[in-house]
């Protein structure tokens, strides 16, 4: 099929955009309408895929940026042939329970590669892929993996933040593989773009180091033309598409109500006649259909060899390939943290937190050459670095990606590494900076993805750099978030125990949070267990008669709970203290073990150097609390934890407090 | 003083900031010692100040960015005589108690604009500052308002995507009064800037329509002519000073420890011998601290003439100044509200919560002129244009701010504003975008500034847009956040008080949070009172009997649990309802109040479609939950609602189980 009859192709994603918006009431026609000469370009003539694989680790990627205009990804895998993308998910397209959700949401048996939406993520997770794909390049060879990723985006993606973070990392990177496709519509939400941006959009690439391409966006031979250029240039390319924003819609199209304007039966009946469309809805005609879905088969040969090339691979090779991509730990890697705990144990100082980890990464650098890490240039954080070399323009091997002051896109990129396969991702700054790429935590955890986000400067014990850097809200605000894992470490034993979960946490994202300043040793006993995996235990029973009172801490305050502990026991109250590195384990638990740390009805203390918001949950009618009240303020640490009173004669006072209680 | 003689005035920022982060052995000298010069020259020949009145309207804005680079903004405040500045307090830095924190924190009668450290935060409060100006020089003309914002800014600032934000959208205003400086020092906590970014950064600002001078940052009287030059020209200027950081430190200038590497004792030695400074630590000699005094009376001529024409002016505008500048309330604006409701009470149908919300402003208008609305360029929160025009480039008497699709930036833009004084600055877009612009909120909040950050979306009630767009986390962690208010009004009624309990809240931002869909009316009974301020208030009373359980809701499902009573109290189960639609307000009653709410130990249901993290606090021993357990899904509202079990049968069995657990 010659280039020219290709447009049949394209109206069949118009059409099928249409009638499933049309049918569900609502939806966002701007992007399928205006895109889809150019996803029929990219689709029939250059993406490398097979919907009868649709996770064949070589393919393409694909990542719909501007995710509102979900109809057309559905449209493009229904007409391509993903076997669960069938004719009747689209016309259930925004009813419960249809693959086809109001905005795409990760599932790559289906082809969505990531869930976009919220604006600028999915160029941003388009970042992670092509950094995923060089590193692994580099590592297994052209022969595995040697393949482009493509996005596409619209005018919001652009003017957010993290999607200016992100052109101006991935030109900095020289991501040639890269290739993203701008929606120039000139229309928002809002109405006209000029209501809010002057600046030369293509030119702003230009200065980032991109390669940037200017075609109609409604020439199919026009646009391939481009990606075959895009796919020649040494930059990461951006092609800028001029479009119709809802074409075919002569009521709305180039106009504001083209974003997401009502369409009516009427507008589907005038479209139809105004392009000669005259196929019910939801009805493809066989030779249109019949082409797309040879388009779906344009890769098997590229496939076939791939298949061949990986079948005569030696087997450590495929087996070492395989095991990445499909997320399996190597052998040696618990040994590792094992040997760690043994030197935390014999050694005569420890460091801070955050370098405890960074040791910990550091020994597992070898045994896990599959992690990769980013870091938002940050001195503590930083040490994670130590043996890593840079991933950088000139050399794909480094597995260490000096994202700059850029935490969005360093979230947002780990996502989309973690989505791509075969890598681990950390993302490292201080946690009061988690703020900044939070929205991207929110969608590793609505994804499911196994990233592990990884922060220093936990508290006020960062000390004088003040309330800015200093989080109390942001743990609460962390635990709050449905999936995500949150592990605060009390020492070099339970760093290591954490690290034991957060990498064989493959369901979700992880947070680790780490002191800044120096973790004594507070568990000797029993280091050969991994005691965090359930959330809560004791690590220091009531002596001298029946348990009066538990102390629950987590981090850097366990210490003091144990000195709290201390004084208690001197006055003859005997008393507990549970180390807490994660609520969201501990929850888990039976009811039994849950009553074994917590006894019903029993007097307790939380103590954490953080907001009593949420703690709640754990405290019962005789509970107590001590840590912070707001915000903290820039003073030595110590000074700091003598002012807002989180202290050993505190906590007693507290538990005495809540004894005296009526129960 | 001719500008050569100037180099001893900025050693004397250099040198009391070396002798202050060598005793606090910790700090950041990089932008103190390579900003001096340039510092020097706008102080001396260009900033509009007057010390001894520290809040002077007129006066130009100073916002130092890189926060980290502290020392240089106490210094100058010291050497220019801000009294709440002394020597003294510079002795102490980052002591706890001492006004000279590690990171600036607003205080603007010591002269300190706003809170900075994270980075990016300041340059687009510089922006909302510009924009206030701009605004109110329309307002009140150019004898009451007419001065300039001036920003000094690193690298960090500038990579990140709030300051790409800032860049694209000043560009855009034509901004002319807002003059950035950027020191150019090409290093970072990380190294060299060549390790993340390449692009230029200059060339940057020039396509978002900026007007860009380079100079060298360590020769004031070039930086001085690039001051004159920028304040001359009719676009945002950035002046890109190539500076040398940590200059005068020689083991560390110019390279990656000059940043915050730790300064001793022998480095302040060398650096006095280097540069002639045979002075003792925290001594300015007489004569350099004098030209600095006199720098602090430079503006006295503007500053008088000032009070002469404010003296001069008809006394109803005096009064209406002084009361927008203070954050006073106007006269009638509670009438408003009353009117509102009187016309909510006798309305047929209701519409959206986001567009109740729109109608309270729109009504607001006419009498709140100093309300300025910054939106995100999304079509709900969209409403609350209405009559107001568009601020823009060529029109600042309009009060809308077309931010496009960048919430960060407009959320920092909203605290500039609050922080110039003047304006009523809200911040608008669905609540799952909160996100975004958190760190602004952070900052909001830890400032104590009365922005008002309103969202729509606010449940799974927003529907078929799926989980991106669900908020189900995002209430607890906005109510985790310190001096955060969060209000979800239930109705129209509710609307109309939370907006005035908003308007009066002067001590810190507000979160106001809306339903998209329809919000009837559930509060008929006692409308001429503002039962919200209490936070909950018994919304209906439980009958026939002493009250068994009580149900408590907040906002869209209000409703819910209204039919849930019915239901229950038809089985003769005597059940009240509590509205709540604030956590902060009803914690802030007393325990008499309070338990008339939530009798001690008596069955409670919590129904709100969030989840149940935080509520815990309200539940007691014999409490229970409706709402969320996890992300959201795609579907129709009702269609969600019974998926996820939150409907008045759920409510009523729940109510139902918690009455038969012990009390």
């Amino acid at each position: 099929m010659s280039i020219p009859d290709l447009s049949p192709l394209a109206n069949a994603i118009r059409f099928l955009s249409i009638d499933a918006i049309v049918q569900a009431k609502e939806g966002h026609q701007g992007v399928p309408l205006g895109m889809a000469e150019i996803a029929t370009a990219l689709f029939t003539q250059h993406l490398k895929f097979n919907p009868a694989d649709p996770t064949w680790p070589d393919r393409d990627r694909f990542v719909l940026s501007n995710g509102h205009g979900s109809m057309l990804l559905y449209s493009l895998l229904y007409l391509t042939g993903y076997e669960r993308i069938p004719i009747d998910e689209i016309r259930r397209f925004r009813e419960l329970g249809s693959r086809c959700e109001g905005h795409p949401e990760f599932d790559p048996a289906s082809g969505i590669e990531v869930t976009t939406g919220p604006l600028g993520q999915g160029i941003a997770n388009a970042l992670g892929m092509a950094v995923a794909e060089a590193y692994l390049n580099a590592r297994f060879g052209a022969e595995l993996v040697d393949h482009y990723t493509y996005a596409f985006v619209g005018d919001g993606c652009l003017q957010e933040g993290v999607g200016q973070e992100m052109i101006s990392l991935a030109g900095h990177l020289r991501l040639s593989k890269l290739i993203l496709f701008w929606d120039d519509n000139r229309i928002t939400d809002d109405g006209s773009t000029e209501l809010s941006i002057s600046e030369d959009v293509a030119e702003r690439f230009r200065v980032a180091g991109w390669h940037v391409i200017e075609v109609d966006g409604h020439d199919i031979e026009a646009v391939s033309q481009a990606i075959t250029a895009a796919r020649w240039d040494t930059r990461p390319s951006m092609i800028a598409c001029r479009t119709v924003i809802a074409r075919g819609i002569e009521r709305l199209q180039g106009l504001r109500g083209g974003h997401s304007g009502r369409l009516h039966p009427e507008d589907a009946d005038a479209a139809r006649r105004a392009l000669d469309w005259p196929h019910p809805p939801f009805e493809v005609p066989a030779p249109v259909l019949g082409a797309w879905r040879d388009a779906g088969r344009r890769s098997q040969g590229d496939y076939d060899a791939w298949q061949q090339r990986f079948a005569a691979l030696p087997p450590s090779q495929r087996a070492e390939f395989q095991r990445v991509l499909e997320g399996r730990l190597p052998a040696g890697w618990r040994e590792v943290l094992a040997e760690y705990k043994r030197r935390a144990l014999a050694a005569e100082t420890l460091p801070s937190g955050i370098t405890i980890s960074a040791e910990i990464n550091d020994m597992l650098s070898e045994v896990l050459p599959e992690r990769m890490v980013a870091c938002a240039d940050l001195e503590a954080p930083m040490s994670h670095k130590r043996r890593l070399k840079a991933f950088s323009s000139d050399d794909r091997s480094g597995a260490y990606v000096h994202c700059g002051v850029r935490e969005h896109v360093m979230g947002s990129l780990a996502n989309g590494m973690a989505a791509h396969g075969g890598i681990i991702p950390l993302s490292l700054t201080y946690l009061a900076f988690s703020d900044y790429e939070r929205p991207a935590m929110r969608m590793a955890a609505l994804m499911g993805l196994p990233v592990k986000f990884v922060f220093s400067h936990d508290s006020i014990g960062l000390g004088k750099n003040g309330p800015t850097h200093q989080p109390v809200e942001i743990l609460a605000s962390l635990r709050a978030m449905p999936n995500m894992l949150v592990l605060r470490p009390a020492d070099a034993v339970e760093a290591a125990e954490c690290w034991e979960i957060a990498l064989e946490h493959r369901s979700g994202p992880v947070t680790l949070v780490f002191a800044r300043q120096a973790l004594p040793l507070v568990r000797a006993a029993h280091a050969g267990d991994n005691l965090s995996r359930r959330g809560a235990y004791l690590l220091a029973d009531a002596a001298g008669g029946p348990r009066a009172v538990t102390l629950i801490a987590t981090g850097s305050e366990v210490i003091l709970a144990l000195q709290a502990r201390a004084l208690l026991q001197a006055e003859g109250i005997p008393t507990a203290v549970a180390s807490m590195p994660s609520w969201e384990l501990f929850d888990a638990q039976d009811a039994a073990y849950r009553a074994s740390i917590l006894p019903p009805g029993g007097a307790r203390v939380a103590v954490e150097a953080a907001l009593r918001f949420g703690w709640d949950r754990y405290l019962g009618e005789r509970g107590g609390f001590v840590g912070m009240t707001g915000f903290g303020a820039s003073g030595p640490a110590d000074a700091l934890y003598e002012k807002f009173g989180i202290t050993p004669a505190a906590i007693a006072a507290e538990a005495k407090r809540c004894l005296s209680s009526q129960s």
